[in-house]
């Protein structure tokens, strides 16, 4: 791919985000799987509609861009996703392992975080106001999930995992 | 590993922070060369020097845990940093290179506030509050780090990507 412009560079992230949010789309639901806590599986299982949604947002730029939505391998997603993965294939208490399920999602969240807001920033230099605002949606999500993963994590989840460990 | 305990947990995090600095210091200076802004260039140099002292800190907080320090593959970092090299072997033009430098470099930031927040939140309740304010002040820099990215971008870089762009 050559980056000649900011418009090449610009459909090059979503192309990035593209692949990204696919790829948790395939990967939340094995996490939720795994969850023990009823309220983090449903903050997931929430979080998983919206990046649902966050998807065809960005097919919606794609076309205001005049372009056919295509993916460009997510490296970065990729990685973020692996080391969940590992999370939950090691031998881990429930209670821990919530914790570590958060820890992991608010990676993947502060990924998109960066992503979207880097491609904001390009759509409006680029006065490309419509593209923006979609994205600016989806942004906003990503900062309420990675919020409620905050309060989930601080409110209750992490003190569980370490009543475990007092009592043993 | 067992993750038994949140004790176990917040070593896990550290061993993957441990990890994600000393990979980053192995991959800044790269993209500090392929800058064309002398200020991004430095700004990543200030970087540099910030993520040195805050592998210190990660060493430090081993030593308050009585551990020894110890890294553990951080697969996120590594696959956020293999994104960000991909991009130096596009064939790019510089000033557009710089927008995509920053975007690449605030993933990174972004993995490191979501993996400090989340280390400070498990050392906060298991009562560590030194192992917490040793990190929080790396979670600090990085925040600003972030910042400083984005007022670059939004302050000329990616508006002189555009304006390559408007002439050709």
């Amino acid at each position: 791919v050559a980056l000649n412009s900011l418009s090449d560079l610009l459909l090059h992230e979503l192309k990035d985000l593209y692949s990204a949010e696919r790829q948790l789309t395939q990967a939340l639901p094995k996490m939720i799987k795994a969850c023990k806590s009823a309220e983090l599986a449903e903050a997931l299982t929430v979080h998983l509609a919206e990046t649902e949604g966050q998807i065809q947002r960005i097919e919606r730029a794609f076309g205001l861009l005049d372009h056919t939505p295509r993916s460009q391998k997510c490296k970065g997603m990729e990685g973020l996703l692996e080391e969940g993965k590992s999370l939950l294939e090691e031998d881990a208490d429930p209670d821990v392992l919530d914790a570590a399920i958060i820890g992991a999602a608010q990676r993947v969240e502060h990924y998109e975080i960066a992503a979207y807001g880097t491609a904001i920033a390009y759509a409006r230099t680029l006065g490309l106001d419509d593209v923006a605002a979609l994205l600016a949606e989806s942004l906003d999500e990503e900062r309420a999930a990675d919020e409620k993963l905050s309060v989930l994590a601080e409110g209750g989840i992490n003190a569980l995992a370490h009543v475990g460990e007092a009592q043993d």
